[in-house]
């Protein structure tokens, strides 16, 4: 069980789990790969690290190069997307090691005789499996057991280019690193109900509708439109208006009610059109380099075709009916949750599969996956990798609102992201403290967080009582803190009406047609259109690291820099926190550490020019009223 | 690779690079684990920790209790000395599952009879694996069907004492502890040069000499002698006074160039007498509760016997001389190091393994290893583990002064205790930051520490300027520091003469007979005495946990506290660090973090009871003339 290796690879990074999961990066990263190797005694090592696709059977080779107290690193380029594989190799260079102590040997004026006869034999048996070149020189050099020639530069660089293949030593192990696109990073959603994108008040929207808005959310900046389940909605136990036991007719009750006899979760509700019409909604995003999220949502209404074809797919009462969906004492009759554990399940997870693949080939490459947490895990591990197997461009977005731990194994089980517990993240200390987990902690090798600032079910306490104010502050925090950042649609127009004492939306187009005035008064959606471009304009901002929090002396004023890793791109970030009065207060920037130098030209993108500044201490105030936040940029002097 | 495991085990505490290598405690010991346990979705879970000595069949188990946050914790005793396993198991409750939810239903007046009678068929089904009291409650209660039989504590208790086998899923893996006896950690040493021992200058002292001061030095409190080689010394190329090139008549040469005519590393230098002799030593120290730690240097003079026998286990030249031991420009003419990686490296390893058996058959259980870092890392995991097998309580001492990582992969091999760098740390942000590594870094879980105040090779700068104060604050540093420590002969008596710019010691006993005055003026005997007298005492003294730095204003104060886990043994320890000044300055003791509240009183061991202290702020004056330290004992008022 104790490693026996004469040499010794440890604490190797990145890695997550000690290499039982995965890390995470994006095609084009170069994976910095560092880990302690060393030897006893004396001798001088020489270190590779081994990569290749995990696919694929050739390692590739780059040399590592020693950065002091045992400390190796090197880089590989990922080319390709998908499961990668790495490793450590190391060997003592037993020529280098005779060379050094010859050379402090000639140093100290001592004889060499001995040590040059030692020198010629390595040099020759090096040369018996080099070739070339360094063949020739080494076989010279061995002959002529010379003192200039064997510790000759270029004869020890022919020898290190030879080592002995007896002398190496492979780790154990392969550690492994999953490379996405770079959306899985880096990218701004909008939440799109399509019910309610149209004009016509008691009707779904259609896709066409839909479609209608996409060029305004092109101009908004945002990268991917999300869609809430498109699928045909159940009518027995369907829900009324605001989550109400008993609907209306013509209630359309909630979408995650999936499946009637018009079809499942291969279908697309009738009145939001065809599966044409959806094709054609896909087709019209990806025209404006935008792309389209659908919602995979395991679970169905009484009238899912599966309930009819499958029932074994289902949990059951001791009398044989199926059991609706229950957190007691809540109750969810309109849902029948599917036993994902049954002996019968393996059908059901070919199935799930089946759905994910049928809407890749629809053109969909991202899925927001609704409550995986309440799923088994060993379901995730085997759906992603099969969809990757088909599809590796593909992202899953997980909505795990649950505790930490499980949080997190979703992602170490795959998702490309997750979304976080940002909404709740509110005062200064929490804010730093919970970013200073994500960007700095060891989750950032595998959970890439998508900051979303209200959903259908979170319409924060904050921006019910905060308002204008509120949403601006928020939205700035979210594209400014994580690389990913959502919101759904009513955010842009201040929408903050809820149920009472609730986190709830009042008549939620969850469960209701709503038509929406999408340029009513107070809308903020030239501060987001501005903030997403600002988002696409600087490195800075497009990952979660090069994140440091800077001195505020007001309690209600957040203040961080953000920064690229050459420090090429750097901002300082200011959120007044209050959204009910004006906070101001001494603030420090630390140019220098920054990279600016001591003085530094200071351009608010959100504002104005603010000139030259000197030194590290200087003043912000900022109203609410006005602008709660700037986004300062920051060039050298 | 990736876990399929439907319940997750992640980040189990204690481990060593997540569990390569196994954590160490001492017998008597709990192993205290924790891990992260946590399943998907609403499921009640339950946790068993397993463990077994490594080379034992039969796993015994205890219930792990939840912390919160998906944290669990148990723990097991270490009942012998060797290997421990250790593994987790959990699985879901389903019967306390199906109870959570049935009651909320029954707190909620919700129709509860379906879920009766799933309750009965799960309470039916457990009965049929469960026997006596449990299978009759059990199938009683499914018979009723009834709400107060099947949701009865006594009903849930009996269930969950039958869990179900296939709900079981265990730890992919085991973890590892390895027990040693409290020796390993704790212990007071003192290092004797027999041939200095004697009386008569001019020739070796004896045995017997040596069996004289032995009760002098149970006096002082030392737990364990430990003897540099005792071997015959070779008398080619044998060193002289001052480690100089050529010895004199009569010179004894250095006791590393192991081997002569008359014997090697089983043999006894006939100048201390004969194994026989030896052997009454070693019964004179265990008759005052002493131990004795015998020197293992795996290296040869050039007339070790084995150079003739076996001349295959050394290093040669190209004209077939061996070679002996060089570090460019230093040469060691007298010493011949052993080849450990060459092929016929097989027979020289269990050779060493048989002078190992050879000491411990005379009554050694301690090895203080010379320089294990300059050999091969595998071998000591095959030595170590050998010796075990037949000797599970011999403490390994590694004299590994080089880099920190290998130092620490030694000690991950399985070293007992490890020198350290503690003769360079002086400074107090020095110490500070040393002792945060060792007291509370992650190599607290395998990496003992033992302080040795100086050696044979080690005259620390500090003690040859500072005197007879820096022989006491370094003695108290040391003691009171770390659990276990150690003093090189000479030590007591504040010798500080060194060979000039170096630590050398002047006219060492490594290279002479001499004859010492052991109760010469200005000894520190009593102190060394009262120390270890108080180290026996307090508990808090005998772990590196417990240790935390207070604020001691004055730059050249150190102020700690140590205390035992329980807080029932709580010192304060301050140390003048300048040796030629009074130092004096304001201190903070915190009762209330220390268990004390906010009054407790206060007793210098090291001289008077100072009385009761109110509050944290106090004043503290060290005059290194008087005394340069104070080991307060506090104790609540």
């Amino acid at each position: 069980m104790i490693s026996s290796a004469a040499i010794a690879f440890e604490c190797l990074s990145p890695c997550v789990n000690d290499g039982a999961f995965p890390v995470k990066r994006e095609l084009g990263d170069p994976v910095e790969v560092e880990a302690d190797i060393f030897h006893h005694g004396h001798g001088i090592l020489a270190a590779a690290l081994l990569h290749r696709p995990a696919a694929t059977r050739r390692w590739r080779e780059v040399p590592m190069r020693e950065l002091g107290n045992d400390r190796w690193a090197a880089e590989f380029p990922l080319e390709s997307l998908g499961l990668h594989e790495f490793a450590l190799a190391a060997w003592v260079d037993a020529f280098a090691s005779w060379r050094r102590a010859a050379e402090r040997k000639q140093a100290a004026g001592q004889d060499l005789s001995s040590d040059l006869l030692e020198g010629a034999a390595l040099a020759a048996a090096i040369a018996a499996r080099a070739s070339g070149d360094d063949a020739a020189l080494l076989r010279a050099a061995a002959r002529s057991a010379d003192a200039a020639a064997l510790l000759a530069a270029e004869t020890a660089a022919a020898a290190a280019r030879w080592p002995d293949p007896k002398a190496r030593q492979r780790s154990e192990r392969n550690w492994t690193v999953r490379c996405e696109r770079p959306r899985a990073r880096f990218g701004s959603w909008y939440e799109m109900f399509p019910r309610s994108q149209g004009t016509v008040p008691g009707r779904s929207a259609t896709f066409a509708e839909c479609e209608a808005r996409l060029p305004e959310i092109a101009a908004l900046g945002f990268d991917v439109v999300y869609l809430p389940p498109i699928h045909p909605i159940g009518r027995t136990k369907r829900k009324g208006r605001n989550n109400s036991l008993v609907a209306a007719p013509g209630d359309p009750g909630s979408p995650y009610a999936i499946g009637s006899e018009q079809g499942g979760h291969d279908a697309v509700e009738p009145g939001l059109g065809t599966l044409a019409d959806f094709d054609r909604f896909v087709a019209a995003c990806h025209a404006l380099q935008m792309e389209v999220a659908l919602d995979f949502a395991i679970n169905c209404s009484p009238d899912h075709p599966w309930v009819r074809e499958h029932p074994e797919w289902f949990f059951h009462r001791p009398d044989g009916t199926i059991k609706y969906a229950e957190n007691p004492p809540k109750r969810y009759e309109d849902i029948y949750p599917l036993d994902l554990e049954a002996p019968a399940s393996e059908s059901l997870w070919r199935e799930l599969l089946r759905v994910l693949v049928f809407w890749a080939q629809h053109g969909v490459r991202i899925f927001r996956v609704d409550n995986p947490h309440t799923k088994p895990f060993p379901l995730w591990s085997w759906l992603l990798d099969q969809v990757w197997a088909l599809y590796p461009d593909v992202i899953f977005l997980s909505e795990a609102f649950t505790r930490p731990k499980p949080m997190k194994r979703l992602a170490k089980l795959g998702f490309s992201q997750s979304y976080t517990y940002f909404t709740w993240r509110n005062s200064k200390q929490e804010l730093a403290d919970y970013l200073a987990e994500l960007a700095l902690g060891p989750s950032r090798q595998y959970f890439r967080p998508n900051f979303f600032v209200n959903t259908p079910d979170i319409l924060p306490e904050g921006l019910q009582r905060g308002g204008r104010p509120a949403f601006l502050s928020r939205m700035v925090l979210a594209a400014t803190l994580s690389p990913s950042w959502g919101m759904y649609n009513g955010f842009e127009l201040c929408e903050n009406r809820s149920l009472p004492s609730s986190e709830e939306y009042a008549d939620s187009e969850k469960y209701e047609f709503k038509v929406w005035d999408w340029n009513r008064p107070g809308n903020i959606k030239d501060a987001i259109a501005r903030v997403n471009q600002i988002r696409r304009q600087h490195p800075a901002l497009q990952r979660i690291e090069g994140l440091r929090f800077l001195r505020a002396d007001n309690p209600q004023m957040l203040l961080y820099a953000r920064f690229s890793r050459d420090l090429a791109d750097v901002l300082v970030v200011g959120v007044n926190l209050d959204p009910f009065a004006v906070q101001h207060g001494p603030i420090e920037i630390p140019g220098p550490d920054l990279g600016l130098g001591d003085s530094f030209t200071v351009e608010d993108l959100l504002g104005a020019p603010r000139g030259l500044w000197r030194g590290q201490h200087h003043y912000l105030r900022l109203d609410p009223a006005d602008s709660p936040a700037v986004i300062f940029h920051l060039r050298p002097a």
